[in-house]
């Protein structure tokens, strides 16, 4: 059965279940506050992301089940002749819809938001800890070639 | 003698020095274009990073001299409690400058710029290919917990 997943901007009514896709991991239930109201905190950088250009908070659904999320930020460099790039952040999936291939349709996704955009490298970071992660963006064509380096202040 | 380095947002006259320095390197000579007149694509970029609140091109200098850039990019993210994060890219000293701890003081420079952001992370990505610099940015605090992968579109 080939299951039709579709993609769009994320509206404020799906951010609950983003937030609550975000904190369902083992790392990210470290970091994030899935709580009812949701923190503050989450409702002004949506209202930030989306009213800004150079950032898109993307959900994949099916029906009216949000079922995955991604962030895309776009940025102008100089560097690269003055490239523009694409940083993909905060991907995830429904634990009740994983090893579906949803992760592969949205990253594709993203790729082809960033050629739309005239990007030229589309980059992310995964933590070390994630190695079945690495091995999932190595599939889809990504290369390990950096160190991804993080100072918290 | 201490060298007194100086911090401001890049103007336009700076950036023939930005693109010599950045193209000055080994990586930096295969992929940017340091000719007269500067190609049109890097006055672009600079044009559109200086017109949005969310990007700055910073330089150091001493006197009339430019002796170091970087890109600071923030970034309204939704993970991490919808926290901000500082992103450090295009770093580099002039040849004739280097050793000299400009680097340091330019990072440092950055990191005090992403606290007065409110940013709670500062990130960047360092080539495989420059083991030196992953330990420039070791004993900076920066710690490599991140693969930093890349697709080239």
């Amino acid at each position: 059965m080939e299951i039709q997943i579709n993609f769009r901007i994320a509206a404020e009514q799906d951010l609950d279940k983003i937030v609550e896709m975000l904190a369902d991991d083992v790392l990210g239930s470290k970091r994030e506050r899935y709580e009812q109201p949701l923190p503050d905190s989450y409702i002004k950088a949506f209202q930030t992301i989306t009213s800004d250009p150079n950032n898109e908070l993307v959900v994949a659904y099916q029906g009216d089940e949000i079922i995955g999320v991604q962030q895309i930020t776009f940025t102008p460099y100089i560097t690269h002749q003055g490239g523009w790039r694409a940083t993909i952040e905060g991907v995830r999936t429904a634990s009740s819809s994983r090893s579906k291939g949803i992760g592969t349709e949205l990253i594709k996704w993203g790729i082809n938001r960033a050629t739309e955009r005239g990007c030229h490298i589309v980059q992310l970071t995964t933590d070390k800890e994630r190695p079945d992660a690495l091995r999932f963006y190595e599939k889809l064509g990504f290369k390990a070639t950096h160190e991804g380096l993080k100072l918290k202040l």
